[in-house]
């Protein structure tokens, strides 16, 4: 099949070997998958990952032993856990450390004809939600996640520092959920079409701080450095963003001003599969371009430049 | 008047200005004070500090507007508040943004013979608490902090990572609160002290992970990164200690694990000499050394010292 490998460097082959499914696994047909700003980490380094990129998709299910599964469009969670330790005995499969992760740690992932997951990670997509914008379950999860992590309060300021994909679909679903949220970057072409989307952006620049609540989308260490000096004494930093590199941090403005500072990552696929139903949140004006998969190195370079939000890969 | 002052060098001078009282504050003549690892990082930089150091201390009011506080003995909180903006207002004076630093920031400390304070922050001592264990107040009170900052479930494991003053002085608080706690680091002789002191002392290479909550009180930037190897998914790591200097450090595991990073300062003075006074918490065996201020510089280089723990200074 084809798939969009990396190993030491990004290259399609057409001559990769199909996923297998183990028992409890379907193989589902990938139809569009989205390019995150962890897949470009991934590419640097991180994780040391070798083989099929991807996390992000929506597809088909063309095999599998679950009469409710086979034939349907489905989208899935991507934290394959083993189902016998004690984080998966508590529900936290997310968590569980004998988990694979499609795509980030020993399964390979969504930028290929096929991939494989267990069943329970699978749902089905209902009809009136479109591929492309199903393809955004994955990253709205990871943004309803900060709120199923931590209650904040609906009077408390929040500020989403970085205006990538990430960092977008983060302040829709702030403001979808009735937040007073500023979204803050760099560029200012993006920050007006956010502004068109109805958000409120503002250049990093003109930022002047003592928010309740500061969401770290930047992608970079440095982020958190920025962050810190956002946010009000016992605020809350959210490091929502992997980096390859560390960064020379100095943490004593956390210490003096006793912050509380939030990792968050995956969500549960359901409720943001419902949020895109209800057409609550809608990032499709989010996507920048569409490339088939045959050009996915196109597709890897489009990701990195920085005028562009989410770029999609058509598969099949 | 005598005073240990940091201007680029340390030294102690024989003629520095006494302090002078505002209105609501009184003069505090200082009989003991204890070194701490922030007042060693304030002599490599931190919070570019120029003046007299010391904030833990013990003394007695000897000039005030206040008739229950003259010719007290008495402990102080270190923080001199505004008290006329928004976090003063909510009784947050530690984290007031136009405070004043005991021997931290902006205002002379207590390695001297006197030092000035507002009213407010001052505590009578109870007499049957000797000048040796009432100095401990302020580290007591810091360690108190973590627990009113979250409410940990007594059946969480508890690590504190770093066998020196502060490590020490946590361990003793969470053991004295009924708390599984464990404290770990590098020097035998001290794992053996504190072992004798009815903790359970580990050294640090010998640690597994998988705790609840870690309490990084290594004085190092780079104690985080050990701290987040030790604690478990959606676990706690406390940070306790503040560095002059930055460190290389990656955050990807905190984020990958959601973990929740706390910054803990200061804690209130009141409970904690509640808990000296009552006997639940007993530092003085961790006195390793006391020394008469004219010895200042001797002092200091002894609370450089890895085998040792807290070294005072008697000062009158």
């Amino acid at each position: 099949m084809r798939a969009i490998v990396f190993d030491n460097g990004l290259a399609l082959r057409r001559d990769y070997p199909e996923p297998k499914r183990t028992a409890g696994e379907s193989i589902v047909k990938v139809l569009t998958a989205g390019i995150c700003g962890t897949d470009l980490e991934l590419t640097r380094g991180y994780m040391a990952w070798r083989g099929v990129l991807g996390h992000e998709f929506v597809g088909r299910v063309v095999e599998s032993e679950n009469r409710d599964l086979l034939g349907r469009r489905v989208v899935g969670g991507i934290n394959a856990a083993c189902r016998r330790c004690r984080f998966c005995a508590q529900g936290l499969g997310r968590h569980c450390p004998n988990r694979t992760v499609l795509g980030i740690l020993g399964r390979d992932g969504a930028f290929a004809d096929l991939l494989a997951l267990p069943d329970e990670n699978l749902h089905p997509v209902p009809e009136a939600v479109p591929d492309e914008l199903a393809v955004f379950t994955e990253p709205v999860a990871a943004a309803y996640e900060i709120l199923e992590q931590k209650a904040i309060p609906r009077n408390h300021r929040i500020l989403v520092l970085g205006d990538g994909r990430l960092g977008a679909i983060v302040a829709m679903v702030m403001a979808a959920e009735d937040y007073d949220v500023v979204v803050a970057g760099h560029y200012r072409g993006k920050l007006a079409a956010l502004s068109a989307l109805g958000l409120t952006a503002r250049p990093e620049s003109e930022l002047t701080g003592g928010y309740d609540v500061v969401v770290d989308c930047t992608g970079t260490s440095a982020g958190l450095s920025r962050a810190l000096e956002m946010v009000r004494p016992r605020g809350t930093v959210v490091l929502k963003s992997t980096a390859a590199d560390g960064a020379n941090l100095n943490l004593a403005p956390a210490v003096v001003n006793e912050v509380t500072m939030l990792g968050s990552r995956c969500g549960r696929m359901g409720p943001a599969l419902d949020a895109l139903a209800a057409g609550r949140v809608d990032p499709r004006p989010l996507v920048s371009d569409v490339f088939p998969l045959d050009d996915g190195r196109a597709a890897f370079e489009a990701a990195g430049k920085a005028p562009n939000f989410k770029i999609l890969l058509k598969i099949s």
